[in-house]
């Protein structure tokens, strides 16, 4: 089965590593949100790329849930000795990565290109994809004022109140080269489990992306579990939007798009709600802790997806 | 007594060392060559600037003559392994300075005022100044056409023969913040044994540089010694240029400037052909393989220079 996934940063990775070790790597592409992306000390980052591609390339840290495993910090230790900007942590091999992607960028290659290129270099085997070539931003609306959302994220560590967000530069953005293909293809498309508002809302917003799931087996994955992201700011951010944090509440987020959800088996009793919406519910269990779960959860909502085919 | 160094790279850094360990800080100024300045992976790199600082604060490779004692090498190795450009070495700790550098050249600081304070950060107690705040760049005109002076000495290790030099951007170039008001204060100015063509030229063609020296005692020691160059490429430049190297010719390059000049014990028999040409000259041991080394012709040739006041 042809499958795309739509990933942000450590739980999507997870997912997308499991999927990748099912399919064939032609059968897989993962398309990011870049949403994060930003630009610092000259470099430009992109956090939640660099976070599947470690982690389908088995180089992540599953310890802190970003970088990369047996990471040095010369770099940053004598930045700081210098006086310099130390907020991002950024580790020796890790900084590599972003000078690489930033030197390519500025000789005029696409972010895609490049993507799919260093993907392989460091061993990952599915197709990894940007969602688009072109700049967009997560802006962080806060009690405080707008914000970058790395400055919301790593800077603010989620403190300020969330009363929404906008992806700046979105409405002129198009999917990144391959992305449509990819969906074209696809029989299924899995929404890994992943923040909504600000890891795959970003995604579905890029003009054409959303209509091209028209037709898929999309399944989701639900991000919250008992009420609880099992990391980052989602329960949180469901909370100062004024939604009660539940797997319900995303299903109902992305009601519109799914052909099936998945749920942990705490929130089994959230199926009734779920399915009246008109989406097929699994309840299992989603919890990622070892390679093993990653592989068990992706194989479960393949199973799933194929059978929703029906 | 108040001293200025003109400098570049590993000589002269040795030298300028020597003479830190003696004056008060405040008495002595660096004011290094900048013409060897260049852009890599986004980066304002400033090989002699840091090789005098990395010098002065003690952090020096002084096996390799150049970069920093203990460095490590993961952002360089996984560069590598990403297919990115590894001709030119970046340590982990070395690439700290250049980012800092770089991005506060960005935020508008000039680079004599980052110097000074990077420098200190680092544990240098002389005052270490850019020759110019200016872009002033050292081409090297070749039997191949002209090439910016780090392909020239990095990539092509010296290997094309050479013809000439030219320092793009030196005419309209000033003198950086500082390094007139030190030449002002100095009583003594130091031609430290620095590649003449590539790095003493270079600050003594930015103008009014030249003209501050009219009526200092200038000492010059030779980066010449038996013939040969102890690092770097000044002898086999001289021969191509059709200068037989020695400390004599080294000597006749700063004719007009010298009033006293150190030549290494082995040139002793040019002391008279030296002295027609108008300087003093004092022979001693000049190879610095010690800290004891670098102290005692530090030592001597500012004794020199007192002697020659009188």
């Amino acid at each position: 089965m042809k499958v795309v996934a739509l990933a942000g940063g450590v739980g999507g990775a997870k997912l997308a590593d499991g999927l990748a070790q099912i399919l064939a790597p032609g059968d897989l592409t993962v398309v990011v949100n870049t949403g994060d992306d930003f630009e610092h000390l000259g470099l430009h980052i992109s956090p939640d790329l660099d976070t599947v591609c470690y982690t389908l390339a088995g180089l992540s840290n599953d310890a802190t849930g970003w970088g990369r495993e047996g990471e040095t910090w010369r770099f940053l230790d004598t930045l700081r000795g210098l006086g310099g900007p130390t907020w991002f942590r950024l580790g020796d091999r890790d900084l590599a990565l972003h000078h690489e992607r930033t030197r390519r960028l500025a000789a005029g290659e696409r972010l895609s290109a490049i993507t799919r290129d260093l993907a392989q270099r460091m061993g990952a085997e599915a197709t990894v994809l940007p969602m688009t070539d072109d700049r967009v931003r997560t802006i962080v609306l806060t009690g405080e004022g707008e914000l970058a959302f790395q400055q919301y994220f790593v800077e603010r560590r989620c403190e300020p109140v969330v009363r929404g967000f906008r992806f700046d530069g979105v409405e002129g953005s198009r999917p990144a080269d391959g992305v449509l293909e990819a969906l074209a293809a696809a029989e299924a498309v899995v929404l890994c489990p992943s923040n909504p508002w600000v890891s795959l809302d970003p995604i579905l917003a890029v003009p054409g992306l959303r209509p091209a799931l028209t037709g898929k087996i999309v399944v989701g994955v639900s991000p919250i579990i008992g009420g609880r992201a099992l990391k980052g700011p989602a329960a949180k951010m469901a909370g100062e939007l004024g939604i009660q944090p539940s797997a319900r509440a995303v299903a109902e987020h992305f009601e519109r798009l799914l052909i099936g959800f998945v749920v942990d088996h705490q929130d089994a009793e959230q199926t009734p709600a779920i399915e009246a919406m008109g989406a097929r519910v699994l309840s299992t269990h989603t919890i990622m802790r070892s390679p093993g779960d990653r592989l068990r959860l992706a194989r479960e909502t393949l199973e799933f997806a194929e059978g929703l085919r029906r």
